[in-house]
């Protein structure tokens, strides 16, 4: 008889995860001497954990403490040192209780969508988005709505979109700033939206991760303040640049805070104990923190200014996070395409935006400025050589 | 309106996590100088990982290595010291193309459920049972389908006993030596099981995370060498002692490899970087480990012995994994009360059956004996006190 394969094998990929593959195949088939690939297309910082989160990492292995399991929500001290960052970085009180520590972000979508959802159930989010929203979701059975967006709206939601949705969506996710685009909400438009959420049953799920990485143009907002009823995601992956640790939390509503515990024992039984403990070194590490945050400033700075002299000129408001997403519209249709010249050809390896918006991707490409600032500085003149400006 | 909760949020808690925290509140409370409890609940390893584990976690650290993403199936040099450990340890051949590195077995689980399986599918086991296997399929709308299972066959299931299954189930997990009860299956026993799934279209799940702790009853053998279909699950947490590190794997058939790379960069991004770095060192450490399993073998052989003797002499075969499942139905009713009084009388925390066996484990407690082998041989004359013999 076949064997059954289910409806979870046809997840699509992260594409992203294949373009990456294929800039170190080119960059490992550079001839000694020629320039270097630039690393446009991922979204991880070009540094690691915060020298203060390695030491103590280090210490722990060095004292031979014995890495067991951790409380299934995440290590007490952790716990209570996130609880403490809402209160000064936000001015919000968020008891310990109420905060799960993750496998990253990635493992923390999984325990909201099942805790707040189930199958059949639409899920809203505006495109472009960051993908595994919408593949975990449908791996789970759900259904992502999706919310065509575009430069008038900053890329974002807005309250007439979600008023305008008929049956209501049993939930929302927003990302403000936004992965892909790395535009924000206004924190009034955030609130209003939070209001409508909780007022009319559909349950948020703000996704904060590009929090810290905000550039001045828009007030920087959690959700946790905001409704009693949101679900806020976030990791020490982006501002923190610990990706390869896995570890990041949820901020959780009371009710969903001890079934998120019951799922968490079941399908992770906890995050990895050693980056817990790097983890929280890593929240006072902020002189080193701060220092990477401007040169990414730096960095989009530079490329703000050069890339429109370069050819490329219709870039969404880059209010925060460590991404451009390019209209290339008026270069091609075909961003697939477009993206695989500029590695070929100007050594840029970029993502195209088809990974974020199966409808209009085509026509858009991310480029992330999280990489080495001396390198992205020489990324407008490529482009501008590749163009042939 | 009322906020919608999903049907994952009434996911049962994994007990022996709230054991643990009894046990912890018991261990503190314990006046200096009083007899210490014996954690004989926790299937966890009381010592941490191999010191050649630890050592190359610290110089991948002390080398400032960037601990980023690793691709999204494990770094390939672990996938191919997985793939030679096949050879080594089985004779088996196994690409490291069908391997995937996960965070932990419990990160293994819902990518193989959500590749083989969709909801509405029937998957069975055998009670009694690891409790995330029910408890994770039925977060994702499958159903376990539950064999109950005695010590006339090892607490295992049988081919006739998958035979007289009407319709056939989707898949079928097995777990050799499984939790709780210890026990194997014969060589030819896996064989047969592996061979029927195969012409039946029955997804089978091999279950392998006890593999390497096993004490010469019955012979090891792996699925991934019996079947072409099987998906292997196994971890670094039991023999090699990596608990809270989070790494384990997948063997994959051939068809399920993709779809489970794609689900993997949707749901993980990766298994965390330095546990794979540590991982792959400890696979060599075979001196050190196997000076544990000699303690674990050490334990074993007192409990056998001297457990009887104190009272407890219906004992599961104890062919592998480091627990004892104990029949105390002539002894209690009630196996929450029982292992209640057991930690406030006797001072030896351990887990209740019905964690295990939601029908019949009130009969049943699981003793693990992974702990301080010195401690762990107080038990039988701290359970003889207890039972007045």
């Amino acid at each position: 008889m076949p064997l059954k394969v289910g409806r979870g094998a046809a997840t699509p990929p992260f594409l992203v995860m294949d373009v990456i593959a294929a800039a170190n195949a080119r960059a490992a088939a550079q001839p000694a001497g020629a320039p270097g690939i630039l690393r446009m297309e991922v979204g991880q910082p070009g540094l690691g954990a915060p020298q203060g989160a390695v030491d103590a990492a280090m210490r722990a292995l060095q004292a031979n403490a014995p890495m067991g399991y951790t409380e299934a929500l995440g290590l007490p001290s952790l716990r209570a040192r996130i609880a403490r960052h809402y209160a000064e970085h936000y001015g919000a009180s968020v008891p310990p209780a109420r905060i799960a520590v993750t496998v990253g972000a990635s493992g923390a979508f999984p325990l909201a969508f099942l805790a707040a959802f189930e199958a059949g159930d639409a899920i809203a989010m505006a495109a472009p988005f960051y993908p595994p929203y919408a593949n975990i979701l449908t791996a789970l059975g759900m259904r992502p709505q999706i919310l065509p967006c575009d430069a008038a709206t900053r890329f974002q939601p807005t309250l007439a979109m979600l008023e305008a949705l008929h049956p209501r969506p049993a939930g929302l996710i927003i990302a403000s700033p936004c992965n892909p685009a790395g535009t924000m909400l206004a924190p009034e438009a955030l609130a209003a939206i939070a209001a409508w959420c909780h007022a009319a049953g559909v349950r948020l799920i703000s996704d904060e991760i590009y929090h810290g990485l905000t550039w001045g143009t828009v007030a920087e907002s959690t959700a946790a303040a905001l409704s009693p009823s949101a679900i806020v995601v976030n990791s020490f992956s982006k501002y923190w640049s610990m990706t390869g640790w896995r570890v990041g939390w949820l901020v959780l509503p009371e009710d969903l805070a001890r079934p998120v515990e019951r799922l968490a024992q079941n399908m992770f039984i906890s995050a990895p104990h050693i980056a817990q403990v790097a983890a929280e070194a890593a929240m006072d590490c902020v002189a080193e923190l701060e220092g990477r945050k401007a040169a990414y400033a730096t960095s989009r700075a530079l490329l703000l200014d050069g890339l429109p002299r370069a050819g490329i000129d219709r870039i969404a408001a880059a209010d925060g996070a460590f991404y451009l997403w390019c209209d290339i519209s008026a270069l091609s249709n075909d961003s697939v395409a477009f993206t695989a010249r500029l590695l070929a050809e100007a050594g840029i390896a970029a993502t195209t935006g088809l990974d974020f918006d199966p409808g209009r991707g085509a026509h858009f490409m991310r480029l992330s400025y999280c990489g080495d600032a001396a390198l992205i500085a020489e990324a407008p003149a490529r482009i501008a050589r590749f163009l042939g400006r």
